[in-house]
């Protein structure tokens, strides 16, 4: 009568993972430092469809647009799975006509990437984003995500990071008085982004070859992006005879360097690199970016580049909302995404290496019998204890042995059993058995909730 | 320069809908109270990718596999978007070889249906599982999840509820010695399953004209669909003289018995309907099934029928793990589904009836001025605060008048305020004023993280 198809073995999917409980309760933590902090910041939290029309994310990510997950054309519209929650967020905007919100959104997203696990790279995985969408005084919200950053990271105890920060307004000012056109500047932009995972002279030759840019120009695009540094750049590029003379770096640099008095103010200067190499791929952005970047990969074999330690990037795009208005009506936004996959694979490896063991449950309390033929009283007894509110289990045997219910205990880390018996029953008490010490003592029945309680309320 | 396409005015992706702010204050409740209860019962927590190899979701769902939605073909792997959370746990534990888990998982689920939305189907919808897989004594895991059914339905107060049971074996058996063939088991059951949706003789007209099912057989059938009742119906059935020579049903009937039996000592038989009606869709069923309903819609103009109310669903599925093993091992599951988006809609309407204000941040305090040109001391303070792990907010404006200011945590709920000020600063002190009294105090500088912990403790 069962006639559900076979199917044979199935291989890992690639670029995808399960969580086991272990690994979530990992997980758990690295969500709660972040959600913590989030709403440090006095963030609401929103959350949209895993998939978005498909027209809704089209000609929003540039170069990045053939990564797009399509659903397959079933009838009815044609959909695509969310790239990131940046682009769903200013969908959201527009659509319910807010003007101001700040908030977090952690979901997954989708990319048809060639999936290197070892690097942390997955084609489904979580993003953590943070952002303020409101006409503002400059650079406030700015230095904000960028404070949450160096919260989020100095929080995880991830070790050394840097955060870069540039602005495409100084990008585009640059392409301009390095002689690039206008129609070349997205597609210069997204060469430049390069740069983290592949040499200059790659960048150059992609420029030159296939994108068709002079060599002089890309020479001259050359000397900027080595350029990296503080408030002392930022001086130096003021006075740039070229770049003083383009109208969009000067507002960049600008705001570039209020952004650093208020970062002072935050007093984490120190872990900020204005960085003229640091472009970001996506289309959006039309002021800050930034990326953080961890220096030192603790417990890890190999790194082939800085870049591969890359957790958290950002930056404002305040032409994203005015595109799903109907009226083009803009919205200000900027915001901040933890990419969390790294950060997990990072927490995994410190908790083998360390001698930590992690509890994936909350149990505060074993219900087991001594003896045979008290199913029915072990069943009366943890019903009880489960409306009194404690965390109870039992094994699903008839007549389980009381050692193996005692290993159990061992085993998965619950530090009470509760124990019925024949005389207990009779004399309307439990006998308690507190599994570190080894100790037991009886309890009345009715007190045996409130016992476990403050038994275990430090767990 | 701004080289995005525009995209026109998008109307709503019907079946889905986002979650503000509100909502998902709304939705956090009903998670913790779901989560709360799967923790008490001592569960896990798992997760898996929304997506899955096709061939993994192929043949499991009967005539639902309809609704699956596919990702489109672009290279590599055909992937579909998952059903449910079962299937996924099925493939997890084969995958992992593992035997005994009790674990949930709380996540969004997919299906190509026509969105009734006023009904709370959605196309995208959440699905809170807790599966219990391993070889055990009968009914024990099986009676555990109806006791969950009822702790989660009663702690949220939806109302009146009641949970139909039947068991896959009584209903194979019933079809045998009602005169269905083998090979109609399946989809005879699916028409059962309408029942909750639609009168007899449609379901009726459908097993005969469709599939085929002789009169004769289909009104045997009818005599039998229309019975429900507790355990005298169980002992009356026992007694029967066709079902209790059917060794499917008369088994199926032995353990509807100790299931009621486990049931009278949790308590819950009076919520409990053994119901030979309940046949659920879909196909990986294998004993116990069940179906928790709400009796009485709140705030509900229009009710079409009964199962409108279903709010939680499972059973027991003996062969889907071996299903996906290489050597076929069988790993025996019960498990139970609750359907979260009809409970969110009730709370929802419920709130929007009620006086209850929803506070969807958790900040403590909004660091204000009273004077102008005091921007960096803001920034300063409210830096101090965030790292002393205070929730705190401010104006992203350089000169905020403090009457706007202090509306903001009226809108808000935002109890406290910190306001510097030329003479504060001056004398090291903060003036602390707590909004719901519009008392003032000052606070030494030194003392005000604490002073702030100590005043919304209670938060």
């Amino acid at each position: 009568v069962f006639q559900l198809s076979f199917a044979p073995f199935l291989p890992s999917l690639q670029g995808t993972r399960d969580y086991g409980p272990k690994q979530m309760a990992i997980r758990e933590r690295a969500f709660n430092a972040i959600i913590s902090c989030f709403k440090r910041h006095g963030a609401e939290v929103i959350d949209t469809p895993v998939f978005e029309l498909k027209e809704t994310l089209t000609g929003k990510y540039g170069e990045d647009s053939k990564l797009i997950y399509d659903l397959k054309d079933q009838g009815g519209e044609l959909l695509s799975l969310r790239y990131d929650l940046t682009v769903p967020f200013a969908r959201y905007l527009a659509m319910n006509k807010i003007t101001n919100i700040k908030r977090y959104h952690i979901a997954k997203v989708y990319r048809r990437d060639n999936p290197a696990m070892t690097r942390g790279r997955y084609r489904e995985f979580y993003q953590c984003d943070f952002d303020i969408a409101g006409q503002f005084d400059p650079m406030i919200p700015d230095a904000e995500c960028l404070k949450i950053v160096h919260e989020i990271l100095s929080d995880l105890q991830l070790g050394d990071f840097i955060i870069k920060v540039n602005d495409r307004r100084i990008l585009d000012g640059m392409f301009a008085v390095c002689g690039v056109p206008d129609s070349k500047f997205r597609t210069i932009c997204s060469s430049v982004d390069k740069l983290d995972k592949v040499p200059w002279e790659e960048v150059r030759s992609e420029m030159v070859g296939e994108k068709g840019l002079s060599p002089e120009a890309a020479d001259r695009i050359g000397e900027y992006v080595q350029l990296h540094g503080g408030l002392d750049l930022i001086e130096r590029l003021l006075q740039d005879p070229k770049l003083s003379q383009n109208k969009l770096a000067k507002e960049g640099l600008g705001d570039m360097k209020l952004l650093f008095e208020y970062l002072t103010l935050f007093g984490i200067t120190e872990k900020i690199s204005f960085d003229l190499s640091l472009a970001r791929g996506l289309d959006y952005y039309t002021g800050v970016i930034f990326e953080a970047v961890l220096l030192h990969q603790e417990n890890e074999h190999v790194e082939e580049a800085v870049s591969v330690g890359s957790v958290a990037g950002g930056g404002r795009y305040d032409g994203l909302v005015g595109m799903f208005d109907p009226k083009g009506r803009k919205v200000p936004c900027v915001g901040v995404s933890i990419g969390i996959e790294r950060i997990f694979s990072i927490l995994e490896q410190r908790l083998e290496a360390s001698e930590e063991k992690i509890r994936t449950t909350e149990t505060q309390v074993l219900v087991a019998s001594a003896q045979k033929k008290l199913l029915e009283e072990r069943l009366k007894l943890i019903s009880e204890l489960w409306d009194g509110g404690i965390k109870a289990e039992m094994l699903y045997k008839k007549n389980p042995k009381l050692l193996n219910q005692l290993q159990y205990c061992e085993d998965t880390g619950i530090p009470l059993v509760a124990i019925v018996g024949e005389q207990e029953l009779k004399d309307g008490v439990v006998k308690l058995r507190i599994v570190a010490t080894r100790e037991e003592i009886n309890v009345r029945r009715e007190s045996l909730v409130e016992e476990i309680r403050i038994r275990t309320s430090q767990c």
